[in-house]
């Protein structure tokens, strides 16, 4: 059985535990919920506080050339690049993850137009984060394509000669599954298909090489792992095999080859500005520049390596305690038990399928209540009533209401490894059995649906 | 003659002069140029700091909720519509403004399609701010529509019968030209065509009727007159009757009816929140708000239209003192004189044109150079050196070159009634005056040109 006095002796020995001093993590709180939004930063009130008063406040307009806002997508896209395998030069910081896939995804279906025309079909996985899901389905309406749901097990069998792309979100959002990039881009591009990614769960999280796997087009988030900050820009990365044979259609004027000669043509820029549309928000792009820096401070203790090994253990660790102080408390593991995977996150459940399978022990004992009725079909089920209750205690992390298909309701943790430790997860499994023996989560006050939880 | 005691005696009796109060404005700087960026508002810095560390820093996700970061584009949306004579829940302040009018212009090509298949035209102006041509230039490539230009003046003429849309911007970026958007709405309906409205230069600027007008659709801009900071979001807003009737394809998580059931089909929100598409930019969503808030403050002292009666003063100032005392210089008028037909910014130009006439009395003595020569084919002309030679006196105004067709290099100067006053007007043009009379603006290192200017 692992100890309370196991889990401090785990953070002595972390070679990583100095790198959470590079945030603010409020007192009396264990934030399991940087998948959703990082903590932020000990660097950024003063970075943005400096983009403000005398960037903007002082040298105004001419911060643009002055103060370097006009290359900062690029600036901040290089750092990015560094943690997904990419080289400089590759990636922007610029726009929404939805936005930056609707351009990714038009220049591939317009490169399959050219090289595969008879190939209609887009296939991605039932359970992808709903915005790429409408993202395409919207892209797909224009092209006369068809957008195609598979479940991950089926994905290999859909790779047939009618499909033009395979489009994947590298870790589940609501799992915390990862796909095997290197294996299933190679499947792939054995079919003659091209592959878009998200990275929205993976950047920052897992080490991820975009080029190693030969991947086509990538997109992610700038405020779950990277730390961006609330809504912070996304990133868009493009294979430096196609950037400048496709076009996108957010072909705004920082996308144009001379932005500022104001010519009525669009001429595409050369390279991944091509992806870039309109003026970016300076103010939260600076703050994602600081996010991206505590990323790249872990380079000097080994980088993403180092991280995906603590973020290993972290998860090993929650799974474990679950099972042994939590039992009989009828949790489910919607989120694999295999390393390889698995992302940065663990995912509870209290409704048992074959894909949240119960955890060792954790059967309940006959007459447990195991569903408080859901009016309105939404949200007031356990898993939310304990997100709720935990929240409460200050151990933060979210809820993800079923998906109507294989997907029930669950409780998600997420564990960023620059700033969560070993303790961390002791405490918080302690507070997860007091909830669950307490019957606490029962109070009528955590069962009232907000809207964003 | 007017002269500086006249100028100061001015300001004294504008009743908008304490507004000037709301303004961090850095000292010795005569700042023409919130028709490219505003100045940051005295409140900003606090209120960004409070969102950074307060909102995302210690309630992390709850904010969502708990400091209302969900409705924010709504929330900044509706006090935009106060300014520009839309209703409450008609306008969200999201994304740039080049992919507004993706999303606006998406949508109008949509019904345009369903209600009149047979018009295959957008017609737009020639001088149109060059990112909303190559928006429209990209969607009628994926349309199979065709993009129409032509001059100001053809413009009744190009409304026929094989016409869908007519986009136009209210206030031309380069000249400050205003149409009427009343009458140029009306004839544009009469012929059976939509009309889409960029307001990038007049929203926060000029008085604007979008119900009034029964315009179609409009974007514009958060950073110009609006003051909200460095690429602050834009803002969309659609005429209540067309809303709910047509779809636009950056159809992400945000503009679901329901986005957090994370159902894998897109059903479109009601009303203007369809134009929603990913998450966005909180921290200068909330510096946004703060800008939209020193307008807002206007509204004790007669709102747009005293603002509008104060510009048109300031800009007619601006014009009789170049005249008065920067004779024989070669200055030409790039703005219409007439008032319903000028924005809030002044264009000067070194290069006469019948589009931008002599000044009165400005007619250069034989012998005087009127271009330095422009190797690389941009911007080493005397207005970019005359601009620069103003900035390092603390005048800032911006350049911008020739398009090629009439428009020749301008020195570009904005007035915004909020925080400039007649002394102001007064001081740039002493500055200008001395600029031309002792050469200055020749000296080579007037003569480079930056990435941005």
């Amino acid at each position: 059985m692992t100890t309370h006095q196991d889990c401090i002796a785990l953070d002595a020995q972390d070679p990583l535990r100095s790198l959470r001093n590079l945030f603010n993590i409020p007192a009396g709180t264990i934030y399991l919920d940087g998948n959703s939004l990082g903590v932020m930063p000990a660097a950024t009130p003063a970075r943005v506080a400096d983009t403000v008063a005398r960037e903007w406040g002082t040298d105004l307009i001419q911060s643009w050339n002055k103060n370097g806002w006009f290359a900062m997508p690029q600036r901040v896209g290089d750092k990015i690049a560094r943690l997904i395998g990419a080289g400089a030069g590759e990636v922007v910081a610029t726009d929404s993850t939805s936005i930056n896939l609707f351009k990714v995804l038009s220049a591939a279906m317009n490169m399959a137009a050219a090289d595969a025309p008879q190939r209609k079909q887009i296939v991605s996985e039932r359970s992808n984060f709903p915005t790429d899901l409408y993202i395409a389905e919207a892209l797909c309406k224009q092209h006369g394509m068809e957008l195609v749901l598979v479940e991950p097990e089926d994905i290999a069998a859909s790779l047939t000669a009618n499909v033009a792309i395979l489009m994947l979100t590298h870790v589940n959002y609501r799992t915390g599954a990862m796909h095997d990039m290197v294996a299933v881009t190679a499947a792939a591009h054995a079919e003659g298909i091209l592959t878009v990614w998200d990275l929205a769960h993976s950047a920052g999280a897992v080490p991820v090489d975009l080029t190693a796997a030969k991947a086509d087009f990538a997109v992610g988030c700038g405020y779950k792992y990277l730390n961006g900050g609330p809504g912070a820009p996304a990133f868009v990365w493009v294979n430096p095999l196609h950037t400048d044979r496709f076009w996108q259609p957010l072909a705004g004027w920082w996308g144009h080859a001379t932005p500022f000669e104001f010519t009525p043509d669009y001429r595409p820029a050369a390279g991944i500005t091509r992806y870039q549309c309109g003026t970016q928000p300076i103010i939260s792009l600076a703050a994602l520049d600081c996010g991206v820096d505590t990323l790249l401070a872990a380079e000097a203790h080994g980088g993403m390596a180092a991280l995906r090994a603590k973020s290993l253990a972290l998860t090993d660790l929650f799974i474990a305690l679950v099972e042994e102080r939590c039992a009989g408390q009828g949790l489910c593991l919607a989120t694999p038990r295999i390393h390889a995977q698995r992302g940065s996150q663990v995912c509870l459940s209290m409704d048992r399928s074959p894909h949240a399978p119960p955890l060792r022990g954790s059967l309940p004992p006959a007459g447990t209540p195991t569903d408080l009725g859901r009016p309105g079909g939404g949200g007031d089920s356990v898993a939310y009533a304990i997100v709720q209750a935990l929240i409460a205690r200050g151990v933060i992390g979210d809820y993800r209401a079923g998906d109507g298909g294989r997907h029930k309701d669950i409780l998600r943790f997420g564990f960023t490894p620059l700033y969560i430790g070993f303790e961390d997860v002791w405490n918080a499994v302690e507070h997860l059995r007091q909830v669950l023996e307490s019957g606490e989560w029962q109070r009528p006050e955590f069962n009232k649906k907000h809207a964003v939880t």
